[in-house]
């Protein structure tokens, strides 16, 4: 069990660090591994065997030196402190490219991420069925979003409107969103803001190609 | 001008920050914003001014104390060492929902990224025009990736044959991939690979809401 002072202490960059452990122990469960050593966690994520085993301390003494940690029950209590072991209603805003992608993302409902809403302003997709889903009209995206007791919004939209529409989707009580328009949205103080900055890790393989080219830097 | 010397030292995490300033940057030009001071940058993203200065010293002492730094010329600086400032030919290989969203996600032309060839193994697929892009047979994935050049692939497939795909690659020389399936791949010592998990930022905010509903955590 995690004490409720080691959660209070939980940075931003732990909790990263968690979301890849749980990926990594979800991989090794459907291998049907047993169980991980910290060395080997570290060495799937880059990480040293030391950082694994001071974040995986939270979780109480339950690793065995020499056997590892248990897969099964390490991932179901990381899950519990990322919130995945239950469902979360989301809305997703914007059914361009990526917002349509993300609605066909099997691995999101997997993790408990349910997308029951769809919102778009193209009069050609409202009221049509989305991947199951029927396209609803964005003028009544805080009314809906309130009605359907939605947790989480994804805002999938053009950078012009993006700001707009968090404030929309401020005005209904989300304390939740996830942005994919590149721009800086201003939210109040109690809602949490993230965003998804898909070019970032194209962006880190260009630069390792210029000094790989340039002999100053190798993979590993 | 950056020396050879500091070069060779920007780890990963540096790297992640100019991306993100790299992107904050892109807005202000966009806003016509001349300059921009260390506090504005940090602010942006939640860093702390000294850490932005520091960052930004490997550029050389061209941010001025009370102008602060001018856009342009630091977001082409950037750009050159994240290798911005030139075209990439890239490979998407799998266009299922999320690889047949980034063919048309226009924020990577934008930035260099240009997707030269797709493939997959659906042989309603091969052949067929998708996006401007006709679809190859994978089949002849390694022997396409030589003749046209490809520098970085990126890969869309189910993590059933992702590092199957991933060898081939490999054996291509491509020496830079980006990875979306949910799977550990291996690759050898000089190829740089990336996995993308488009998952952890919803991990983030669900963690943030469990936490929030039990007034442990704020937002800011």
């Amino acid at each position: 069990m995690i004490s409720e002072n080691s959660k209070r202490k939980i940075s931003e960059s732990t909790i990263r660090r968690l979301s890849l452990y749980y990926r990594v122990l979800s991989v090794l469960e459907k291998e049907n591994k047993e169980t991980v050593s910290s060395k080997e966690l570290a060495k799937r994520e880059k990480l040293t065997p030391a950082q694994v085993r001071k974040d995986l301390s939270f979780f109480g003494s339950f690793g065995t030196r020499g056997l590892g940690y248990p897969v099964m029950e390490l991932k179901k209590q990381i899950g519990e402190i990322l919130g995945l072991n239950r469902a979360w209603n989301v809305a997703m805003v914007g059914v361009g490219n990526i917002g349509s992608a993300l609605v066909g993302y099997k691995e999101f409902q997997r993790q408990g991420f349910h997308i029951k809403l769809i919102f778009d302003n193209d009069q050609r997709k409202i009221g049509s069925n989305h991947k199951g889903i029927m396209v609803s009209d964005i003028k009544n995206l805080a009314k809906e979003l309130r009605d359907n007791n939605i947790e989480i919004v994804i805002i999938a939209v053009p950078s012009t409107v993006a700001q707009y529409i968090v404030d929309d989707v401020v005005s209904a009580g989300i304390k939740a969103i996830l942005n994919f328009a590149p721009v800086n949205l201003r939210v109040p103080e109690d809602v949490f803001l993230r965003n998804e900055n898909m070019s970032m890790e194209l962006e880190y393989l260009s630069f390792a190609l210029m000094n790989l080219f340039e002999g100053r830097l190798t993979a590993k």
